[in-house]
């Protein structure tokens, strides 16, 4: 079989490509009709590359001498410098049996088994090597990619030994933890909460002295921690939201609360803005410290086991792989999903909270 | 019992000074006789507020009336802007049976059951909030104070939730993991390695084309990732190595080629510096990464259990207290050790490399 090098492509022509196509390779050039010379097939980079390694190719340039895996790597790494994760994770891909479809950007993953054309992809891949990068700009522009075009994003992550380790990215539901009406109601009614208690500022964090109001409100809504004395120890933002709730008797209103809290920690509007938005869905949000996260995530109908951990990132926030890697791992150590969460700007002055759903995947 | 506010002190005279002495409270202070009028002790802010709480002491400051304890945490926070925090940590050691001296900046922690002054404690605790941060200089102070004072340093982190918890801190040792030299000495005579084998830089890895070689040094000494082909893919610093020990036939020299990886790889020279160190010391280094780590750790001898992880940080780098939560947390859950390295600056050109081993401690 023979093929010629031509830029970001190899060109089989005639029955050679035939026998490509049938094998899942390649993509047809030009007008030509199958069977015939003018037949052409194009294969991507890491398509010729799979097949040159195999020795079941010989690539030229134009009417020049045979290409070596090397000659033919360097002429890859100049048009595609991250060629060298590229084709690890194609290899890889291939020989779990998947169909894919190298492209500019993301490659196209097929079901096993199928042929490209015959159906669509599910999934679109981004290739990021270990020493790589990534912002909470890349991951929204990531989910709007998804959201236009039907597929689910896939992140592979090519580490230092050449292995590939693949993260699933979706935008996270919480209809399975959020409690139904019904619950929520008949919770309220027990819970009912009638005046506010006398609170204090002290430090970075809030004592509530009313004991009755305190056991009510750390045994039915589990906030903060009871001490022996029955005092409840309130977090900054555990005091904020109950502040704004107007169970808080506090010598600061609920503006000026925030904006102490703002002042101590630095990431405190992000970590409110979480917390005000679950507590509102009817999710229990308690410290993630344990495991290296904001808040881990309990069902208001089952505060023994939390299901989620959140991280609230700032907008700029950029992430080391090595570091989604340990994130994501912890995550499934202790049997939870992991969580992100990053504002996204709207509208001149409104903002959605996101939550991503970052998991790893087994192909 | 009555204690007189004073500064950073209450403090206590004549026979209550000796019942409050009796049962591990404060310090002298003065040349009072022990049951006289003027024999005087002095507890610190924590004792205080510990026994005010628990209604075993009335405080007046001055002449003046009786101090609630809100009144007296205020008055602490004035001098401690970390005493809830303080506060926190003093009542969860003195609830779990512990002896504990609180100083200016650090806690005293004797074994439990014994007597401040009749043994010398053991560890020293230095006491931080979820939400505060710790860089690679406060952790090198940490480590030379420790040395100084031959005391253990333990952090304690107050999460939002007001639980503590404990992290001990210690130079990590290899010993248990290096090779004895008789083993080392056979070992390096089977993989006993003539010549060099041709290799590419392609993009960010590097690629031995040299068969034998290849599987040489991935058989033997656990290098790189071998391909179907015995090609075998070696990271940046694993090529580097190599190639200063002068396996590797590279159209670059050695200067040429950590030049050029540090220049893709933003965080090449401190992993190289730590990868050359304890490969030196006949220990294996592969990456780390589905970990969350720049390295995982294998003795010589055992290629199949990794024993420690170790993440190389930038001379300026900050520890948030979820990042350390996360990473020591991670490494324990997969029955590894969490190792930080950084280099240490101790003459005009000279650097050694620290190795810091942070554990969770069960108090």
């Amino acid at each position: 079989m023979h093929g010629v090098l031509s830029g970001e492509n190899v060109i089989v022509a005639g029955s050679e490509a035939d026998t490509f196509e049938f094998r899942g390779y390649g993509r047809k050039k030009g007008k030509g009709v199958k069977g015939e010379r003018e037949y052409k097939l194009e294969l991507s980079l890491e398509e010729a590359a799979f097949l040159l390694e195999a020795g079941k190719i010989v690539i030229t340039k134009g009417k020049g001498s045979e290409l070596t895996l090397e000659d033919f790597f360097k002429h890859a790494l100049g048009i595609y410098p991250n060629f060298g994760a590229r084709y690890i994770v194609y290899k890889d891909l291939k020989e779990r049996g998947y169909v894919v479809q190298p492209g500019k950007v993301d490659f196209w993953l097929y079901p096993r088994g199928t042929k490209p054309g015959a159906k669509t992809a599910r999934y679109f891949i981004r290739i990021l090597s270990e020493r790589e990068f990534l912002s909470v700009k890349d991951m929204e522009a990531i989910l709007v990619l998804a959201h236009n075009m039907r597929k689910e994003p896939v992140i592979a992550v090519v580490d230092d030994e050449s292995d590939v380790t693949y993260y699933d990215v979706k935008e996270a539901k919480f209809d399975d933890v959020i409690e139904k009406r019904e619950e929520r109601e008949d919770r309220k009614r027990k819970s009912e909460v009638s005046g506010k208690g006398k609170a204090s500022l002290l430090g970075d964090r809030v004592t509530l002295w009313d004991t009755d109001l305190a056991v009510n409100l750390y045994e039915n809504d589990f906030y903060g921690k009871l001490t022996n004395e029955n005092r409840l120890l309130l977090s900054l933002v555990e005091a904020a939201y109950l502040l704004k709730k107007g169970l808080l008797e506090l010598s600061l209103s609920f503006e000026q609360f925030i904006e102490h809290a703002a002042h101590i920690e630095s990431e405190f509007m992000a970590k409110y803005a979480v917390y005000e938005d679950l507590r509102e869905k009817g999710l229990i949000l308690k410290t993630g410290f344990k495991f290296g996260s904001h808040f881990r995530v309990y069902k208001a109908t089952n505060q023994r086991h939390s299901l989620n951990l959140i991280h609230a990132l700032p907008e700029e926030h950029v992430f080391s792989m090595p570091e989604l890697a340990r994130a994501v791992r912890l995550a499934h150590g202790v049997k939870k999903r992991m969580i992100f969460s990053f504002t996204e700007k709207v509208g001149e002055e409104s903002y959605i909270i996101r939550y991503v759903d970052i998991g790893r995947m087994k192909l």
